[in-house]
C-alpha cells in the first residue's frame, strides 16, 4: 500500500481510449506509480485493461500504485454513489480505489448506466436544445456516501475537487470522515494561495490539476497559445540556471510549494522529462516569482464553458 | 405590509448607538421604509426605541416598514437561532421581521448572550492571543432552524449574505424554504455580474451592501480615499448629464440593474440624496461604462481582515 499520494501522478484526462493502454504502460515503465483517473475522461476499461497487464506481466503490483478515480456529477445521489464507484472499480479491474474524489460540486439529474456512460454534461444529448439538468442533492447527502465507500472498504481514502474556499468550510462541518485530498485547478496563473493555505490548515493534501496551465486547454479551444507559462522570463531564466526544461520548472514549482500534481503527456519523453524534477530546487526568490505571475486565470470554469457549450449558465467560482 | 423589498434601504452598519435614534428617525422623516438592521451592528436596542417612537408618534405604522435583521455567527447551531432572532426582535421591538438572514457563511462557537453581545469575531478578547473559534454546525442545518423561524411567523422571509455560487447551488438543493433574498458587497469595482445572475435565477433578489465601494471603507482604514468609484470619469460624466451627484449616479446604476441598496448616511441632506434616484434614468451606455469598472474589488473580505485583526486565517470567497 502507499500511504501518501505521489508528488507526480499521471492525468488520463484526455488521453483517448485507443491510445490508453499503451500509453499507462509506458507511464508505469517511466517510473509514475499514481494515476489520476475519471469515470468523466472515457478512458477507464483501457486503464484498467493497462493495470490488468502490468499485474499480469509483473511490472508492479497493485499495491504499488495509487490509483485515484471520481465521482462523477450525475451519480451525486446517495443510492448512485456506489453504483459509481464499482463501476469505476470494474473498469478499473481493481478492488479498491486509493483515492475516490467527488468530481465537482455540481450535481445532475441521474443517467442510467445502461444509457449513457460516461453522460457527461447533458442530459440529453438528442433534445433541440440540449441543457444539463440539476438534481436536488445537496452536498453534505452525497459526502455521507462518499463516506460509506470508504467503510465498505471500496476506496481507501476521500476527497473532493473543485470546492472552493466556502464550500470547504462547510464540508469540514459536515464530514464525519474528513477529506484526505483537495484536487484544483493551479499554476502559475492561478496559484490559489488561499485555497491553498486554508486547505493546508484543514489537513488537507492539494492536488494540482493543469500544473502546466494553459497547455491543457489550447487543444479544447479553452485558450491561445499566447496564454502559456512557459515563456514567461522568470520561468525560462530559472530553466536555463538549472539546466531544466521550463515545464520541469513549472512542475517543480508545484511540488516544492507542496502540492502534487498529474500532468498528462502521450509522448514517453515527456513523461520521464515530467517527472524528473526531483533532483533540483528552486530559490526562494525563484519560488516567489513564479507565484508572483498569478493573474487569477483560470481556464476550467464551469461558468464560463457550461453556457457556451451546453446552454446552462452554471457558475460555481463567483 | 410592504410585500417587495424597497429598491432603497437604510444601512445601519456603522451608526452609533447615540445617533441612532435621531438617525433612524430623520431616514423615516426623509422616506425612508426600508431598514437594514443586524446583531453585529450593535445597534438595535437604538433602532428599536426609534421604531418605538415613531410608531407612537404616528410617523408610521410597523406594517409600512420593511425590517431586516441578521443571525450573527455565533448563533449558527440550531439551537441558537431562534434566540438570536428573538433577542433581534426584542431589542427593535418588533412582533416579527420582514426579513432575517444569515449574515456570513461562517459558524463560530456560541457565546451567551448574557456574556457579551453583540459578541463579534472574537471568542475570548480577553485571551493572551485572541483568535475566532469555529463552530462545527454546517450551513444546512442552521437554514433549517431558520426555515424554522418562518414557520413560526418570526420572519416574514429568510435570506442569507456573502454567500458565493458555490454555496448558493447547495443552498438551493437543500432548501425546504427558498431563500428569498442574497445580500452582497456589490458596486462598480465588484459588480458580480455571475453572481448577480445567477441568483435571479434562482428567484432571489439581491440586495447590495457597500454600493458606494470604498467609501464604507475608508473610517476602518480597509480602503484608501483613492479607491472611490466617485471620481471616476464615466461616474462624473453620467452625473453632469444628468443633474445628479456621482453618488446618484452609482446608486442609480444599483437599482437599475435590479439590485436593492442600503446606503448609510447621517446627514439628512444625504439621506434625500440617496433616494431621489428613481427621477432618471442611465442609458445603456452609461450602464455599460460603469459596469465596465469592475475590477474584481472586495473591501469586504473575512480571507483579508480576519487574519489582520483576530489572528485567524479564514477565506470565504477564494
Amino acid at each position: 500500500m502507499i500511504e501518501t499520494i505521489p508528488q507526480v501522478g499521471f492525468g488520463l484526462w484526455k488521453v483517448p481510449g485507443e491510445d490508453c493502454e499503451r500509453v499507462v504502460l509506458e507511464a508505469i515503465r517511466a517510473g509514475y506509480r499514481h494515476f489520476d483517473c475519471a469515470a468523466d475522461y472515457g478512458n477507464e476499461q483501457a486503464v484498467g485493461a493497462a493495470f490488468a497487464k502490468a499485474f499480469a506481466d509483473g511490472l508492479v503490483r497493485r499495491e504499488d500504485l495509487w490509483i485515484t478515480s471520481k465521482l462523477w456529477n450525475t451519480f451525486h445521489a446517495p443510492e448512485h454513489v456506489e453504483l459509481a464507484c464499482r463501476k469505476s472499480l470494474s473498469d478499473l479491474q481493481c478492488d479498491y480505489l486509493d483515492l475516490y474524489l467527488v468530481h465537482f460540486p455540481i450535481a445532475l439529474a441521474f443517467v442510467p448506466i445502461e444509457t449513457r456512460y460516461p453522460p457527461e454534461w447533458l442530459h440529453d444529448p438528442d433534445a433541440a436544445e440540449p441543457r444539463m439538468k440539476p438534481a436536488r442533492v445537496p452536498l453534505h447527502r452525497t459526502w455521507a456516501a462518499m463516506e460509506d465507500l470508504r467503510h465498505a472498504g471500496l476506496t481507501r481514502q476521500i476527497g473532493v475537487c473543485n470546492y472552493n474556499t466556502g464550500l470547504l468550510h462547510d464540508l469540514m462541518r459536515y464530514a464525519e470522515i474528513a477529506p484526505s485530498v483537495l484536487q484544483i485547478e493551479a499554476h502559475p496563473y492561478l496559484t490559489q494561495e488561499k485555497l491553498v493555505r486554508l486547505a493546508g490548515d484543514y489537513g488537507l493534501h492539494v492536488t494540482a490539476f493543469s500544473p502546466l496551465g494553459a497547455l491543457s486547454y489550447v487543444e479544447l479551444d479553452m485558450a491561445g497559445a499566447g496564454d502559456s507559462v512557459l515563456t514567461e522570463p522568470v520561468v525560462t531564466a530559472a530553466a536555463q540556471a538549472h539546466g531544466k526544461t521550463p515545464a520541469q520548472v513549472v512542475l517543480r514549482w508545484a511540488i516544492q510549494r507542496g502540492t502534487s500534481i498529474i500532468p498528462k503527456t502521450t509522448k514517453p519523453e515527456r513523461m520521464r522529462e515530467n517527472l524528473a524534477i526531483e533532483d533540483f530546487a528552486l530559490s526562494e526568490e525563484e519560488m516567489a516569482a513564479i507565484s508572483a505571475l498569478d493573474a487569477d486565470r483560470r481556464f476550467n470554469d464551469p461558468g464560463v464553458f457550461t453556457e457556451a457549450a451546453f446552454n446552462t449558465f452554471h457558475p460555481i467560482y463567483d
